[in-house]
């Protein structure tokens, strides 16, 4: 099979992260016979050096006809950074917003995983992880308040700003439906996150959401105000499977989810569109500080590419054989800084990705 | 002195934890020569079903009259109880959101605290809470994405739903100034949360709280987004003293960091308006699985009337009094259910309340 794939390496460790993701493509290309076919596109703050911008409509059209893209982390430290000193609309983030937007990319998955073996850089105590957690979080990433209208208005002397949190039936609707096929393929159970007592917006959410699940009568739904979930994933983690949940709520608790995991460095990620298209990258930002240094974690990245081959390239087994190789290598003792453990093995951000490459 | 203040008992545990506040209050009055006078409120379930709606007029008028108000919690069982058949506005916490707006209780003061005697039930590992933690958060609570327009539309038969989230200069500068005053009372670090890589809202907060902050050279004020605060409040809690931030940021990490302590039947917190008024209450729920059995927590309760003595009256010496107690049973080994552990003593409701009362 040929695959075509865009690469954004993108701020940071992202181009170090990348680099090894691509690795172990190659060699799972090699091994089960498939070709890897790149082509390398620019967004966030290495587009804005060369172009100005932090996406070019060239580069949109690019990934749009890619079957999938693989990328790093965008973005650079906002204290320091000149690509800062830009208009909001300008920045880093700015290109991967726009991408979501411009490649329906609605549906963000972002698994959140307690790795046996890396326990030790959990903060949650023992008791709560015993027996370890795997939950997938399903946030909506095309809507809400990320893409409603807002403005900046001045009003004698005062200024106000505001932004909109929309959404309508189908755009919930589809997300939903994802959520449930989700749940369907895991321990078939949905929670759905909203703030029904204040919000209409949230109304509709649980409205909808019951509707969909009329359609899969397997599946446990339970639906949970955001502020009690941000709670929950603190005391009792294992209770979750799927998560569903819109775009800001989601924003916020994917990230205190792998958090609580103790492993971001490992954490993947993919956002999907209608069809078998998705943006694959790591759940963690783009460390400026440790950029260049060698020292990065690419599991997450490399994660992300076993996920790709899984949704956008429907090659389970290829996924598969990353994923025990992954494993394989942490079972042997081998960690990067970040989840570094006292009797470990300290390795570095290439030798990670080529002890990853051999066990493939 | 005369302390006249509103009583809202609320449901579930509510009237049985206000009570052993009240106990406690009487007992401060009894000591320190106060005449407390009590006015008894109905608001929430209670009033639903007194009155048919969750909050009257005339309830508002005496709130308004009082000195300030102690309230126990409100809600029911959302799965079980008839209050929740009713539309959303008739609902016994709109009860609670339209007291915030009434009285204009724009500062929300949630501290938390890990006590010592109490780590056992913190759900983070011991290295991460060495020393304890003690932060404050200020968060606003009658704009924002509670109070701005909403609507639920049709168009072409299908539905939209939208919320808005709105803020203007003097209503970030009213609670920033509030979070910087605090601030200087305690450790002198205001890190203030939003998320200004996407919000209009966010930008302009910013920019409000760096002003305010120029009236304030001994605070160190930090910026950070919320989903990176969602994930510090795991990773370090240690490193926050005042967290400042608009109303639904500050519903989902206040709980998150009220959980992260481990004893949020320990947790009080304070509304308070432009004058001394303020309305009183714990942060927890009120608990209906286990209302009437005598076995909650009053703790939070009994804190919140420390916490009104301090900001409505001035009575610190008072309000020390109170917490000083508290410390004292707790450090005797008394413990009701939510936060016993091993060879601790545990005792009811009632007889926490007592025992506080003999330290006064
Ligand atoms: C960079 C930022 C705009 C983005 C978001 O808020 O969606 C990030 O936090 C994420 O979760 O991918
Ligand atoms: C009951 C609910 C409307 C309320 C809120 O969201 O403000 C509660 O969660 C709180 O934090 O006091």
């Amino acid at each position: 099979m040929k695959l075509n794939i865009g690469v954004i390496k993108g701020d940071g460790i992202g181009p170090e992260i990348v680099t090894e993701a691509m690795k172990v493509l190659d060699r799972t290309g090699e091994v089960y016979g498939h070709e890897m076919h790149y082509t390398q596109l620019l967004m966030g703050g290495a587009s804005i050096d060369v172009h100005g911008v932090p996406l070019t409509d060239e580069t949109v059209q690019l990934a749009r006809s890619s079957d999938a893209v693989l990328m790093g982390s965008i973005g650079g430290d906002a204290k320091t950074s000149p690509w800062y000193q830009l208009e909001p609309s300008r920045r880093p983030e700015a290109g991967l917003l726009r991408i979501r937007k411009e490649l329906n990319l609605f549906a963000n998955l972002r698994p959140a995983v307690l790795y046996e073996e890396l326990k030790g850089a959990c903060p949650l105590k023992e008791e709560i992880t015993q027996g370890g957690f795997d939950m997938m979080i399903m946030r909506e990433l095309t809507g809400g308040l990320y893409f409603g209208a807002r403005a900046t208005e001045e009003k004698d002397g005062v200024l106000t700003a505001w932004d909109t949190l929309t959404y309508n039936e189908q755009e919930i609707r589809r997300i939903a439906k994802r959520g449930f096929d989700i749940a369907m393929k895991r321990r078939k159970k949905v929670t759905s996150v909203d703030k029904a007592n204040v919000l209409d917006s949230s109304r509709l959410w649980r409205k909808v959401v019951e509707e969909v699940a009329a359609d899969y009568p397997e599946v446990i739904l339970e639906h949970m105000l955001v502020d009690n979930c941000a709670m929950q994933l603190v005391k009792d983690p294992k209770q979750f499977d799927v998560i569903l949940t819109e775009n800001m709520f989601g924003d916020i608790l994917s990230d205190e989810a792998s958090m609580v995991t103790g492993s971001i460095g490992m954490l993947a990620s993919a956002s999907l569109n209608e069809s078998r298209f998705g943006l694959y990258e790591p759940s963690g930002g783009s460390a400026p500080d440790i950029a260049g240094k060698g020292i990065a974690n690419p599991i997450a990245t490399i994660l992300s590419a076993a996920m790709m081959l899984r949704f956008s390239f429907d090659l389970d087994r290829e996924a598969d054989a990353i994923e025990q190789a992954v494993a394989q290598v942490l079972k042997e003792g081998y960690r990067t800084i970040d989840i570094m453990s006292e009797g470990k093995t300290q390795i570095g951000t290439a030798k990670m990705g080529d002890l990853i490459c051999g066990y493939i």
